[in-house]
């Protein structure tokens, strides 16, 4: 009698949650230091020091009815026109704080923005291996997924993307770095992207939006410029969450940006506050809103990350186990030891380890390991990772 | 190209919305306090002195991580045992903390609730005068809205409501007390509201949801018993928001509460969190699920509602506007002395006062005066409000 389609997304929730679950029940039973968790992309290190210095001024220093009231649907003037200002210096841009909608983190904005462009018969092109929550976005708006492979690297496969691309594509949503791979994207695959739409927009003589989801854009390991989408593509769209570089997933703050080139900006802006409205969504949370201009720069120790990716990198390779040479986000992306990876997360439960298998990002054969842990943990994990790779080569004797 | 329901949905804005933005820019034009802004259910009240020690206390006592993480969907255990505890407590009920699931607010609330119920060619029925984007969410479900009428005391037309039920019928939606006339169903109504479902639910053979919007539940200026719904219908959902009985509005706090006794609660609760999950919504503001156990029972200074409703009952007794008689929420609904009261209130606004007109929510001939407002500046509208009233006195004259 109920929505069946919201049945269906409960009952089949992603394998990290579940996963994840499994894990919180095990850690009751024998002890949080005994279970090597790596299921879930929840940041484990510490919010910058500013953020409770900021929380402590605005309690102190803002009028109470201001500081907790509603706001527009979009936000304050004031933290979009900070936000932006900060965008642009960085980044080199030149978008406009009238183009930027805060969110309850880059769940909602992604929500929101796939609702606000959505029609029927609508096709959303996502590169595999993605979060699976796309699919769940895309289907509620009652348009199609349609998965392009990656290439050897975990890059896109430039020739089925083109064979992927027809009348009825709506927006492309890319995801770098990336979760699961921690791949990430360079100038050449973002200018790359952008000549096949721009292409295809002319072919097809309708706008292709390129929707950039961004949680992780300042986890990244290397030295590199990050290729900041809306300078390469004129009809792009942001996504991004506080929740990685400050480790706030809970408060669940973010935006959505448009490229100030849109050409139908206003159309799509005008969709965006409708597609939030219809959704539920009032405001982003107004203190968190009156704090973020403060933040913007910091960060949480995300050299601990790289940190805890070497420990991972230094193990993996001692044991033999192959894995995805990526520098972002907070993942590897390790080959599955079994030729059933969902049986090879299973099995691997039982070594206490948690990981996530590649089917719920639509490709198989692999597992995705978090180092969103402690030093501890990942070190603790080696005897492990050590017995599930004796427990696969005494498997591979028998038969 | 874009989804052509959601650009509807921006720019067909509530007029709430629409006036209270005109008066904050008349206000930056000659002065705040010069502009009797009446349209916008903002709590014009401090939060209770409880929010800020609550702040402070997680913040010191809490690890940082722990206190900003991602949390399950419906919210911490912890949290939806003490908010259950407190109701049962409270209004001497049997709920259970399994079927509670923790929302951005009473919008997100409703939205998720009526995603989670919604088939296509079903039907919700409202009764007016009701909050336009109910309107929102039960149309973006793709289902239809049906509205009761009124009786004179603003209480829904049981004659009509019978009439209106048919084997589409999916939910019933209340708001009491109601936005925006302030007026609170007693037991008799909620009885009698009750007992139609049941035989509609005996007739078509299906079960008929009583959803229960109650923002306003702690707002009632008389003595009476809250007639908690789930005492008397078994498929009843209730929708709250800490909104207006602590002034946070903009932190977007609330829940969805199944009735124990619902016979299918299993497979609507399940429903609700996909379709939570659907619209994007991750978990509650973490830190605020952490501080609201402390925070149950305490309440900004709703006596001063009280205060601001007499001065306006006075004041309209003393200048002879008419208003429906009414004890909760903190809004006041008056009598339109114009015939078109979408052009009474664009008249108002000449005299700096914004009243929202009743066709917002659905009936003809009202307006709505939120007395979230200072003490002082309802004071100060006396000569404006007298001067309206002059205006439309001269009118009659000439005509």
């Amino acid at each position: 009698m109920v929505n069946k389609k919201s049945v269906a997304y409960s009952v089949n929730q992603s394998q990290i949650i579940l996963i994840s679950n499994k894990s919180e029940i095990l850690k009751e039973k024998i002890g949080k230091e005994n279970v090597f968790d790596f299921s879930i992309g929840s940041p484990s290190v510490y919010p910058p020091k500013e953020l409770n210095e900021e929380i402590m001024n605005v309690i102190n220093n803002v009028d109470p009815i201001e500081l907790h009231k509603y706001t527009q649907d979009l936000g304050l003037k004031d933290t979009r026109t900070a936000i932006v200002d900060y965008l642009n210096k960085k980044y080199n841009l030149d978008e406009s704080p009238d183009y930027i909608y805060l969110t309850h983190g880059a769940s909602s904005a992604l929500s929101i923005t796939i609702n606000a462009l959505a029609s029927k018969n609508d096709e959303f092109i996502v590169f595999a291996p993605y979060f699976a929550d796309y699919n769940v976005y895309i289907e509620n708006a009652n348009s199609k997924v349609v998965v392009v492979s990656p290439d050897k690297n975990f890059l896109p496969d430039f020739h089925d993307f083109k064979k992927k691309i027809n009348k009825h594509t709506k927006a492309v949503i890319i995801n770098s770095p990336n979760n699961p791979t921690g791949v990430i994207y360079d100038e050449s695959v973002i200018s790359e992207i952008s000549n096949i739409l721009r292409k295809a927009e002319a072919k097809y003589k309708h706008p292709i939006y390129l929707i950039s989801d961004e949680p992780y854009r300042e986890l990244i390991f290397k030295d590199m410029e990050y290729p900041f989408v809306t300078k390469y593509y004129d009809n792009s769209i942001v996504i991004y969450s506080f929740s990685k570089v400050i480790s706030i997933p809970g408060e669940r703050f973010g935006y959505i940006l448009l490229s100030n080139r849109m050409a139908d900006k206003d159309e799509v802006f005008n969709a965006i506050k409708g597609s939030g409205r219809a959704l539920g969504y009032l405001c982003a949370s107004t203190m968190f809103q009156k704090m973020i201009p403060s933040l913007l720069g910091k960060t949480a120790d995300l050299d601990q990350y790289r940190k805890n990716k070497k420990l991972f990198e230094d193990m993996f390779d001692e044991l033999g186990y192959e894995y995805v040479k990526s520098d972002g986000a907070f993942y590897l992306f390790i080959k599955s030891l079994d030729e059933d990876s969902v049986r090879f997360s299973e099995v691997a439960q039982k070594f206490n380890i948690f990981i996530v298998p590649s089917e719920d990002f639509g490709v198989k054969g692999y597992e995705r390991v978090s180092y969103c842990a402690s030093e501890e943990s990942i070190k603790k994990s080696y005897n492990a990772f050590k017995s599930l790779k004796e427990y696969y080569e005494a498997q591979k004797w028998k038969t």
